[in-house]
């Protein structure tokens, strides 16, 4: 049974544990003060092309997002989110009991323009509602789908005029940074959006998210925030020693090159054998829609999530490739797929 | 420079990380829905000696202590920690960001007993003041005391009479039941309080904290706050792995011994040198009052933590040790601090 | 210019003011221990027709909401409402900054069913999404409509198969239940929903809300909850004196009706010059769809809500009764619709 | 038996009560955008001397606290209070509630100085402990004593020094103006602190607190957060027509002047009799120390509370006067006194 259900079943790179190890047993700081976290914040902002950015590495997703944006909103203000927003629907409330509503957009492609934005303006106009401070993109999106670089100018551009703070999860940044449909870079994160953050967990890391904070206002007293709500680890070397290996090459870059390669070979052969997505996710999902004979069959020897019914015979997959997806077993899956 | 510090100084003992190595590319399930962790918790309950326990692993010690007293209590009902405890005043208010009031009780050697509870309880009388629910102690303490059975089953009666629940921060359980000065055993604590962690950072692991709850009241739903507090790790088999590899044998309690060992050491050097403590601390942190000149000298070569000043030349120094602490600079210490 | 716009532009009925002045210089308890208060309360449970049921008065609705629904939840549970909810979109996130998310269903006519219901349990499976736990209904409905004892009884019995507590909204319960339309009785509420409210602020009162917990899971510290949340009035007599007036005959009951009257009186003509309504409303709000160039002829003499757009040259106005409209105000108003 | 428990016992002024049957039939706006409200505001503007300064109408005491704390904090910012504060110990954890802790400061009579805040801020250093932000004074205290202009400048001097708001709670703040001992004005507030509020509720108001904010930076969206916590009463007249019959004229404090002169008899017979007090409490309530035997006499006449317990034999109680008192009451409670 080989597993395309997600990007993190197994445990990291190789080379993060060897630097794990490598570092072991240095007496160092600890509340990520320690050398290694300051030098991969370093490196980071190297990458971004920016010094006068904040760099704080967290342990997950649903904790970046929950103590970001409760540190950037006062108590009455909202965040605007696409209906697909995982701070939405997979987290479990987290940001609401933070004290914050989150105002659900219907999008049919994970992606937010500046008119959905507009919608929520809108609709919120005096101190009867909640006050739309905030809007929350993820990158790629959860249905795989990317931002590219027009895109998010128009909505960096919006969201400046209009006062709103721009958020963009990137649990998987690599992977859509790495896209052949990409035209974005690192650097034009760093000025277009207020803060963001470079996802590790998905990407080869044991955990850890490397919260970007661009914007000033949103700065001061981040590290209080972090602590309150219990992210910051005793042994931060944990994190520190992570990214650094990560992006002291490419390593990071490569992984997710990889992921997106596998998952580009299973959506080529796909398409080949004639089957439709329910979305254009050029990234390390893809959702294929397959007759429910066939996941039936793939099911023997594959495990993947199936997303959502299509009609009495076929229904949407979701399938995921990773730093770690072995090429043997995409190319086994294609031939199941296609000789099933 | 040798750190006394604190016991997070360095990472993990190395069979955690040739355990993390072994099982790096197993695909496993996410979310601490894993082999290794289910394994784990089923090895803990045995040595907790109760089957009707409920564990969940966790990543720090702040986190745990917020996410189990906000599961816990009602939005109106407050916890009562000695003078000393961790969630008074080290850890961001985190308990308060979850809505509750933390009652205070002065007490001189970091232990609450059922008077000083009992105090707290008689000064909470109606609707206008917050209704005390929840009794937090640390074993040890903040300042290293420990707590025997008889106290213990005391609080414990006490708690249950008066329908309290008792919570007891273990961030360094290790040290305390493996104190030479310690009658409680692990299965006791299983019975006499009604939820306790099992402390994995300061105690060899990168990261983690086994919550066990006792008290069925408490045990429902707990994996929703987990994840809503950002604490369900993607990859919970960081966590799984650890305490598998801690508690397969002996190891964690191996751990802890050798942690108390030297700070034995070190308290017997200081006694025979005449200097007395701040309190009691028969586990693996000591509090001796030095005279300032001596400490200075010290810091030369050491780094730890002044505690406070107690007259204008003398002050109190905290003195940590843990599994990583060589023998070696213990030693070098103490003949540093006989012959400055 | 008359105010059609809300059923809150007087003060109170003559009679609540008198009782005020006759009571005022009665040395009382304060915190709503008086014994005006526990006569209201007395006399509020003969009419729902149980003993076993707690009374609590409060101030408005959205503190009613917040503070009821805060009180009945644990952390990650959640709140199902209809997406025309009062608590959805017009109390500045209040239940959210409680630390509730509120899960919208889109319905038309305002009103939850059962199967409505279902769907949120459906897609609310595991601990990555909040637990709905609560489901909130308004009756009337924030446009107007109303429950028919059938409707009710089936989502009753829905939510007790579901282990869901039923929360009704009655800021406008005196309209609902003297409606021509409606079929339920206070005591049905007091049998068929866990908790609900009897709206004083829109029904005659200066303020005040009756909330009546039936439920006994849900009646425990409740005071505590009012008392954090800023609700215990010190002179807690003024909500007392106001319930105990309104129900010491059936003067709650008769401003209703006459609120109803005069909305009917407007509807019956207006159906009757040909004009179609948003949705059926047999209550005190009505929503006719009118012509934009009448809607500005008559805002020289009227002022109302203009609610929505509805194609190029029309749209829905929302017309309020109260216990203090005017026959004669009506009339003209009729007059004036017909004779633009 | 008369009650001399509190101060708002009574309803409140007949003035008022003529006031709102006066308006009654007015149709106004409601949500305090009515132009009672607004006249009420402006005349409270004039009173303190500036036009700069945001005023808003609360219903009462701990209403007011929790949402001004609670919009003027960032969630890691904590409040610094005296240990006898409102908001410590006889609010049900409201401040806490909505995240914040309370640094509770050890006074002896009711009163902080400059040095007390100077404690908390030296011992809250870092990211490991909240962030001390406001300071949290009463005027008069909860035991009655009073700041004198020179105390409230150097305190108003160390928080502006020190990047602290300064909040007054004045929920008697009439008594505090008018007592013997005050050399502050209602101008002096407006310009020595961030914000403050005037109570009307136990100063012959039926409900209501008028909250001054005077530091532009904390005015922004406040009427957001009083929406968000269930304080915008639908009726807002019912709070504008009160303040301005209040401050119509010199009301407001000839009602504190009389509550302030009934304490004086009772203070000045208590005196010549040889009791000793609690503390100087110059406002309108007084703290005797009383041989229990005279408590228990006095008790069947008068209800009072018994404070706390000198010594075997003698008791704090706390007289409270208003401006309902009689002084008829006072006279015969004083000859019962003297001759019990």
């Amino acid at each position: 049974m080989y597993s395309f259900k997600n990007d993190y079943s197994e445990g990291a790179h190789p080379r993060i544990l060897d630097a794990l190890i490598e570092s072991n047993f240095e007496q160092i700081e600890g509340y990520g003060e320690d050398c290694y976290t300051q030098k991969a914040v370093e490196l980071l902002k190297q990458r971004i092309g920016r010094n006068d950015i904040d760099i704080h590495l967290l342990s997950g997703g649903t904790q970046t997002n929950l103590i970001a944006i409760s540190a950037f909103l006062r108590p009455h203000e909202a965040v605007i989110s696409a209906n697909t927003g995982h701070v939405l629907g997979h987290e479990t409330g987290a940001i609401e009991a933070t004290g914050h509503k989150i105002i659900s957009i219907e999008v049919s492609d994970g992606k937010l323009n500046d008119s959905h934005i507009k919608i929520a303006l809108d609709s919120h106009t005096d101190e009867h509602m909640v006050k739309p401070k905030l809007v929350y993109i993820s990158n790629p999106t959860e249905i795989g789908s990317i931002y590219n670089k027009i895109e998010l100018e128009q909505i960096s551009r919006f969201c400046r005029e209009n006062n709103l703070f721009l958020f963009m999860d990137g649990a998987r940044l690599g992977s859509a940074l790495c896209s052949e449909e990409n035209d974005l870079e690192l650097s034009d994160l760093g000025t277009m959006v207020d803060a963001f953050y470079i996802g590790g967990t998905k990407n080869g890391a044991l955990m850890g998210e490397a919260l970007v904070i661009c914007n000033d206002l949103l700065k001061k007293d981040f590290r209080f925030h972090m602590k309150q709500k219990g992210a910051l680890l005793a042994k931060g070397r944990l994190l520190g020693i992570q990214f650094l290996e990560l992006f002291r090459d490419n390593l990071y870059f490569e992984l997710a090159k990889h992921a997106n390669k596998m998952a580009g070979l299973l959506r080529d052969e796909l398409e080949k054998a004639g089957f439709r997505f329910l979305v254009n996710s050029p990234s390390n999902q893809i959702f294929p829609i397959l007759p429910d004979r066939l996941i039936n069959k793939l099911q023997n020897n594959y495990s993947f999530y199936v997303w959502s019914k299509v009609d009495a015979d076929n229904s949407v997959v979701r399938l995921v490739t990773s730093w770690a997806t072995k090429e043997d077993a995409v190319l086994a899956f294609i031939e199941d797929m296609k000789n099933p």
